[in-house]
């Protein structure tokens, strides 16, 4: 199998594509053969080592693939080959409450992940295609889609008519912004171009913020609900963008914790958590339930992932320059097989 | 003030017109001029002494009102005159978990209703009218379309992607179909008539099962549903259907019993109920906050309530009989101011 | 390996003991040396075919097993040998919500069952038996504890100073009062014995009603609570009770039905459920993860489960006519190993 | 009446007594002779201009105030002259969701509070105080007890078998010590002092840290879980402490925030947030359903308040001094009628 690994240290340049023995699937596994696979803020982390310095190298990067089984192993009951499959970002976390296994049994790290042309699964660590999807569009569920579900839907009980603010146009906000619109939700995005929030208009979203034009988006935000402020904020940023975040919620409102984008530590204000009855949640991509629930979703209402921009297995490397630069609206995909 | 009022007994026949001398409102109370009531299965029982043989009389019928507030006595601080308002069905129930004083504080019985052109209510007993919606569409709200959402949203968490089955077409159904459709779920409707079946598709019902012609509609809609059962039912029909509800519902899936239209008791079986983790809901209408954020999702939607025909005040009791005939698609309502 | 098993046809006398070849764990399975085993109405209704006509024979029957793992195949890492274990109920549910996998991975039937002196289960299947409880003790847990459990916690949410009313001295039953207790709620109970009832007070039972003499044990219990209800029934009667639980219950309240020992079917009103916003749950026994919080629960507690007697693996059979007498007070047991 | 009042600017020194007229109800009113009033860093940090330097003086200070209803307005129907009750802390929040009313009607600021011998508030304001408490005991009740409640049922879902840790022996802490018990949970205590630890433990505490000898109280505590991490931390020092409870805490726990005794803000990390799935809860004190449903859990526990000390009402100043310097364990009350 070919694959691309993490070796002698972490960095973009210390991605290197290898040649491994041709894995089969043992008892109650699956062999997947990758088509595409996406990238997510996380994966770039982890190449350049600030997601978890001490993660065990070499490592295949990327929680995301989409493939089709070629070989399964004995006992496996729930896939066939032929069948088109994603691998879930958490291989070991099913349904109900998060637990130590789930957070450790992720793929990308520190499970080897979906930057190869091949992966073997358990089969409960994989999780049917929607027909109607791409290979290159399901790549991009696992880890950005399910983050956003499990933000909005099973931890945040969004209903219609609530407002939700997303922040910015990558991966999990644009998710963010397509499953508030299944919801019933009137959506804010902000961004930094207008460009990108005319886009993001074509999606759905109804109110939209440049927040360089715009600094107290937050303010804005809250005008734009007759003051009361919004029900529900996906947070991506980090200590950077948080402190807005929680000036542009309800009383009683939440705030997901998603990502870390600008920075995951600095002078955040507790007062207003307590004062305003917030609740703050963090989210670690979510379960199989959730994913089956995501797609059921999707199918129903048709929606297709916002491909950015699709690189050929050779060029990986430039795939997460690009994303970095972030350029990128919606998800940066890998094609592998 | 004129209103209609049950005297001497139970029956449409002693639903009589008649001259009270006019209210004013006192301490933290409005009074409503009444433009629009609309007429709900607990109006008809009520009047027919069927819903509570032991209110007494006479009482104004009717919980559902809508109107515009033409004085308010010392310190109301919510509503002002010149504003649009429509009654709580419970005027003390504000939010949270049900009371007894939510269940007897109800319109139309044990309190006088809002077949009259005058109510008097306490500030928190009425809440603002949508400024798109009509009287006529607004007096439709207060229980049909809080019951659908108290339903599907407060107590069912119903979510995009689930499929949720609505019986017929009476104003509780059609509520539940659109407001199913504003979270993002597929609607299964069934009703006798294929006309109607084709006015719900119009409305946004994604399947479409005639009762008369598959009598086994259960199996139908668990068929729709790749045999799996679907999520959520909106029971109106009471023991008459409530057996082939509890077929046609997944495992772990929710009945909403929101009606007894086809009698309250009969022979029911508990084994699926506990065979299939199944969740059994009463929904008495609902409370403030749930109409709260009703109003918002319509809003937000521009969802205008399915209004069958509008009968003017002085045909009230043929109103109460065409709805008793059962013709009706969606909401039956008489003008009143 | 010696068991018994249900063979040519259902009853009583069709419960036969036999040899089997002593099994091989397979990847991921563990071989457990079952130590003993407890009886539910299940595992009698299984017997005598009054459970599912449709199983296939021959079966093992009983779904509780508690006893060491002495053998673990290929892949096992979350046991090893040595280790006290019990077999989950459900094989396939881990955690979150139920589906036809958790309903089909049973033992006791469709899957065989603990009547033996061995069971292979998946590793997933088995959980850690606390430190301070004997084998007999822990075997009373995998189905009635944690059906006790689901009701009270996981779908009930009860909390300190809520009244739970429980039906009975079974097992279950009794598992509630122990459970309610832990929660910190008031218990009210119910028997036909004087003799069980004082039992129950020993046990912590704050209300005790002998339902002979005094039939309307509904109304007995409202007035224990001043008129308002119970928060919680744990409905096991099926029919025959099921009416005046409703009637036992508050506004808002909760009957979880657990169990039909009366009958699964009957005139079962539904009036009150819709006016009085009741919620009727049935409960499936439960998952893995309410499994691991049960016995930290039970551990921290130091509660013992009430084992009315212990009957030796060869009279089994007396065993199921013991708990067929319905004298029993908690759980029967036969010692295996 | 005769009251203290904030005047003139903010601190301890402008803190006075004062004589007002002897209000009368007005409708829905009623008039509380208050017997007592508790102290809470709240009304020490009103009092000195550090919870809203913008709130209008003169202001009458405390949330909390227990004593007996001697006159009532027209309408009033809930309560009558006579009854011993307690102030509710917000006195527009009767159950569900926050709200703005809910945060701008709270006792003690913005509106006058119970520093006084006589209250004048709405009759849904005042709830009846379990006749077993004294006054005083009472008194403690309307926001620490509540806040604690909030923490952990309202919001947190706490049941037996979890554990939970609470910092210090201040008010909220140590009703989080007994509110822990009712529910089943298992609790840690942390304090400077090894005399208070002792004194928890007679409450109950099962587990004490004294942060000063091991000030790692985090990696104590997880320790005492088998590495685990708690399940819900009660956090009431703010940033100074927030950081290690983010670290005490197990994947998916809670940290609810209920004060910010060392800072409101500082350098707060978000990783964990995210990586451990963690729930980060504000906690507004809470609801008339809740408090109603602490008051059921306390009468049937017959758990009574820690009152630390109790000061004449002409020592006002000398109690805020007194909470002020942290010697105490439990409450602070004032004796005022």
């Amino acid at each position: 199998m070919k694959a691309y690994e993490i070796r002698d240290g972490f960095g973009l340049d210390k991605l290197v594509s290898c040649e491994r023995p041709d894995p089969t699937p043992g008892p109650f596994q699956v062999r997947v053969r990758v088509k595409a696979t996406s990238l997510n803020q996380r994966d770039l982390m982890m190449v350049e080592g600030r997601y978890n310095p001490r993660q065990k190298l070499p490592l295949i990067p990327n929680s995301d693939g989409a493939g089709v089984v070629d070989a399964v192993g004995p006992g496996v009951t729930r896939v066939k080959p032929g069948d088109r499959v994603m691998g879930l970002f958490s291989q070991a976390w099913m349904g109900g409450e998060p637990s130590r296994a789930a957070q450790t049994s992720t793929l990308g790290g520190p499970l080897d992940g979906a930057l190869a042309d091949t992966m073997v699964l358990h089969e409960d660590g994989v999780i049917a295609t929607p027909a109607y999807l791409s290979d290159e569009e399901a790549a991009t569920l696992p880890c950005a889609a399910l983050t956003a579900w499990s933000a909005l839907v099973t931890y945040g009980g969004v209903k219609a008519g609530d407002t939700v603010l997303v922040q910015g146009t990558g991966g999990v906000s644009i998710f963010g912004l397509q499953i508030a619109r299944m919801l019933g939700a009137r959506v804010i995005l902000t961004s930094s171009r207008d460009d990108k929030l005319e886009k993001a208009r074509a999606l759905g979203a109804h109110e939209l913020i440049n927040y360089v034009t715009t600094p107290d988006w937050d303010k804005a935000a809250r005008a734009l609900t007759g003051g009361v402020g919004v029900d529900h904020v996906v947070e991506v940023g980090g200590a950077g963008t948080f402190e807005k975040s929680l000036r542009a919620v309800r009383i009683g409102g939440t705030v997901s914790v998603i990502g870390v984008l600008s920075g995951g530590a600095g002078t955040v204000p507790l007062t207003p958590v307590l004062m305003q009855n917030l609740r703050v949640q963090g989210i670690l991509v979510g379960h199989r339930q959730g994913f089956e629930a995501l797609n059921r979703a999707l199918t129903l209402h048709g929606v297709h992932p916002v491909v950015d921009r699709v690189f050929p297995f050779a060029e990986a490397r430039a795939a997460f320059e690009y994303l970095k630069s972030g350029a990128h609206f919606g998800k940066v995909v890998i094609r592998v097989g």
